[in-house]
Formats: C-alpha cells, sequence, structure tokens
C-alpha cells in the first residue's frame, strides 16, 4: 500500500484518483496542477492534502508519483521532477498509449525511481475534475505494463495502488497493451465519430429517429478530442491496423448483401450474425460501479 | 383509443403490446400465438382475455389487428384472417421494415380494413415473451408509415393506439423509414456484429481487456440473428448504400493515420473527432423508461 501519494494533474482520472485514495485508505494525497484556477478547483473538493502549482513541492515526499496529464505533456514534467522524487518511488502513469509513454519515461526515472506503465480502463466520454467520482476504478480493469527491465518491486507496487481503489489489475507489455486498446478501445471510438458523420453526411433527417441502439454504438464518440486526437496519433500504427481489419468485414458483408441468392446470402448472413452473438455473449465486462 | 386490440404473435413487441395495453388503457386484448406452448406461456403473463392458436377467432371482435410476428409470416396470415377482420378495423403491424411489409399487407386488406404500417422503436437485443414488459414503448419513438393511398382514419387508429401505451408518434413514407433505418438501426446492427468479429478474428486476446465503451459500442450484435438476417434482407438494398457509405469514412481516416505529416494530421484528426462529437451531442434520443 502506497502512504504518499502525488498525483500530477487534477483531471478525470487524477481527480478521480485523489478521492479514491482519501476515501478508501486514508493516504496522504498531494495534487500538482499545471494552472492556479485548476489548483483552486481541486482545493474545492476538498480532498487533496497538499495542491500545488509547484511539482516538486508535490512530488517531494511521495513514495508513489502518478503521471494523469495528457501524454505529451509528461516527458517535460518527468524531467523537471525526476531530480526531486524518492529514491525507490513508484512513478506510473494514467496514458491510454503505453509503449511510446514507457519508452520516453522509464529512461527519465531510470537513476531515481522505479518507473511501470499503467492504464486504468475507466473514464469513457466524460472529462475533466468536475466528472471526477471516489468510485470510477471500482471493478475498473487497470492494466500495469512492465518492460522487459521493469523491476518486480515497481509492478508489484502499481498493482497494490490500483488495487487499493478497487481496480482489477491485469499484466501486459506495452506493445501488447497497444494492440489490445487499438481494437477495443481506440478502433471503436473512431468507429462511433464515422458512423455520427457518415449519417449526418448521407441521412441527416435519421437523427431525429435515432434509439437506444444508436444512442449506446455511438456514446464514446462524446470523448474529449483533444484527448483522442493524442491517442489516435500516438497509437496510429495500430489503430491503422484495426481499422483496415474493420473495413475488411464491413466489405464482406457489403458483398453478401449484394449477392444475388438469396438462400445462400441469408444463410451466410444468419452464421455471420450467429457468431457474432456468441463472441458478444461470451465477453465479460468489468462491473464497474460508477458506469452502470 | 382502441377499445380491443388483437395481437398476433406473442413475442417481445406483440407480449409488451399486450401487457400494455393492459396495463394502461384495460382495453379488451386478444393475442393469436402460432404454437400451443405459446399459448400456455402467453396465459401464464395473465394480460390477455383470450390467447388462441386459431387467428380468426383472435381477430373476430378487434377494432384493431397488430401484426408481431416474423415479416415473413405475415402475408400468409393476413391472407387467412382478412375476411374476418372487422370492416373498418386499423390493421397494422411492427415490422422493422417497412416498404415491403405495406406494399404485400395494404392490397390484402384493401377491402376488409384500414391497414397502415408502424415500427415502435424498442426492443434492442432482447426477444421473446419472458423479455415482455408493459413499459416497452413508453417514451419511443413509434414511426407510422402511411403510403399515399393510406386513409387518414388509419393513420389516426395508428397514432392512438402507439400513443395509448406511451408512445411517441412520427411519420415516415415507407421508403423513407427504411432510409432512416438503414443508418441508424441496420447499419449499427452489422457495425457492432463486424467489429466483434474483427477482434475475434484479428486480436482474440483482447476480448479480456474490454470495458464500457467496448460493451456499449457492440450490444446491439447481441439481438436475435434470425430476426435480423430478415431485417436486412428485406432492406438490404438501402443497408448496403449505408455499409459502403461507412466504409468510405473509415477508409479517409485510414489515410489520414497514414500521413506523414504529423501536424496536418493532428489538426484534421482533431477536426473530424470535434465534429463528430458536436454532431453526437447535438441528438436528442427518447427517454424510453424500459432502457435506462
Amino acid at each position: 500500500m502506497p502512504s504518499h501519494v502525488a498525483i500530477l494533474g487534477p483531471g478525470l482520472l487524477g481527480g478521480s484518483l485523489a478521492l479514491a485514495l482519501k476515501a478508501c485508505t486514508g493516504v496522504a494525497v498531494a495534487v500538482w496542477a499545471r494552472r492556479e484556477a485548476a489548483v483552486e478547483e481541486e482545493k474545492g473538493r476538498c480532498c487533496a492534502d497538499l495542491v500545488s502549482t509547484d511539482a516538486r513541492e508535490v512530488v517531494a515526499d511521495a513514495d508513489t508519483v502518478v503521471f494523469a496529464t495528457p501524454i505529451g505533456a509528461m516527458p517535460g514534467l518527468a524531467t523537471e521532477i525526476a531530480p526531486h522524487v524518492r529514491s525507490a518511488a513508484l512513478v506510473t502513469d494514467v496514458g491510454s498509449v503505453k509503449a511510446p509513454v514507457c519508452s520516453e519515461l522509464a529512461p527519465i526515472f531510470h537513476a531515481h525511481a522505479n518507473f511501470v506503465g499503467s492504464h486504468p480502463m475507466a473514464g469513457s466520454e466524460r472529462s475533466g475534475i468536475k466528472a471526477a467520482n471516489a468510485d470510477l476504478f471500482r471493478g475498473a480493469t487497470c492494466i500495469v505494463t512492465p518492460a522487459e527491465d521493469t523491476s518486480a518491486a515497481a509492478v508489484e507496487s502499481a498493482t497494490s495502488l490500483w488495487r487499493s481503489v478497487g481496480g482489477v489489475v491485469k499484466i501486459l507489455s506495452p506493445e501488447d497493451h497497444d494492440r489490445v486498446v487499438a481494437w477495443i478501445s481506440h478502433l471503436p471510438h473512431l468507429l462511433a465519430a464515422c458512423l455520427v458523420q457518415s449519417v449526418a453526411d448521407s441521412q441527416a433527417q435519421a437523427f431525429d429517429f435515432c434509439g437506444p441502439g444508436f444512442r449506446d454504438t455511438t456514446r464514446v464518440a462524446g470523448g474529449p478530442p483533444d484527448m483522442w486526437t493524442e491517442i489516435l496519433s500516438e497509437n496510429r500504427a495500430a489503430v491503422r491496423g484495426a481499422v483496415d481489419g474493420l473495413i475488411e468485414k464491413l466489405s464482406n458483408v457489403s458483398t453478401l448483401l449484394a449477392s444475388a441468392q438469396p438462400l445462400e446470402r441469408d444463410a451466410a448472413m444468419k452464421k455471420f450474425l450467429t457468431e457474432a452473438k456468441a463472441q458478444r455473449e461470451g465477453l465479460r465486462f468489468p462491473k464497474n460501479l460508477s458506469d452502470a
């Protein structure tokens, strides 16, 4: 269990982690925010023991440091705080793409602390401190992503951190993580955006008739564009592979619909839908209290 | 308001309509089921005044007749009951595709009754009498689809029927209806199935990491394959157009991800995601009590 956690960035994930740590464990929590206004807002939530724009002050006493900023802001901040992080402290992050983050941050902390990447899969389309809640990680899958040279101690500490706020920890290499999330997170996001845009282009009248199916299929398209642009850019090779794989499936379906042989066509379509239904029903989703 | 409603087919929609009519309005309800076992099951729900495998008996006293069978079973059953339907009765159906249904059923009832198609947009991936509930149509969009020669009386009666169980009625021609649902219902269904199948083919390991986003994006893939095969077959021209439109959008995204110019690439991606987010947030979904 951590006893003093520094959280860098007071957004949805950082803010929720601060609330969760205070609510569940009572450990000391210090939060860094870039802007004074964010410091005041975070103080208004009354959960952290220290909130400051001075990152060095925030990390000084921490046995655990968590980057919860946009991915692009992490290396600069890491370089600034590295000399001030306690020796043997755990350093981790909550970025949605892991190979680029881990390969940039691990060397920066190599001489000072133990770095390992994390990806708590929580948050969906909401963002900002206002959406933060203490139950965000309860039941959520939290992927910890050791590289080949990551210490076992770092993996253990990160596992302990996420378990302390109710997360279900799984382990993947940074590269495997990025391939997995390309398919189950990044592709669905692009798909939701493409579906909404296609309807807008081709049949905008249809928006007046949307029901629960369209609502759920497109929900993730409401996510923050800045964050998602960064995610898709960082993971673009894997995401492109996933997009192209889906295009191939859709093209097969289009060809099938064009078939002039109704019996064969319907038999093949039914087989396709039956398999998809069975695969869908075989999935086990984490029961996340904050996302009922 | 109807005073005596005959419902042909005791599945999710027919069973829910029977429950809703009894709960909300107290009108007499008669239900036809093809199989004796379904008759017994429907009687177990204790809501209809008459349940029988004899369609003629079920429609004999009805001022409103609702087809809630699979689309393929409607014409045969219509021919059987048409001579026994009360003069000037409303005849409608709940099929998910309207042009083929309306063009087949309207002539059958031309001399006997007033036919107009309906599509209550409720039900999603559940099916069968066990999933039936009296609130299924409460707040749901119910599309009534008059053809050029449909009587105003039929439209009024169908509107009254769906409003009596809490539906929000909208009017579209059968052809416009089919184009609209191709984009907002049939395409999302195929997309959910294609997404699940793509992951299964290319990155099955990823299924262990699915979160709320993947859960919601693929929810409709759990729908009944028999029903969906029939829907996609009946509406295949419009569905194919929608699938091809989406493939084009996804291809543009794939090309964008492959761009070697990071600034232009990220600016274009952010614009695309920002537009999709705004379009998604502009949508107003019906508040359907049964689908919270």
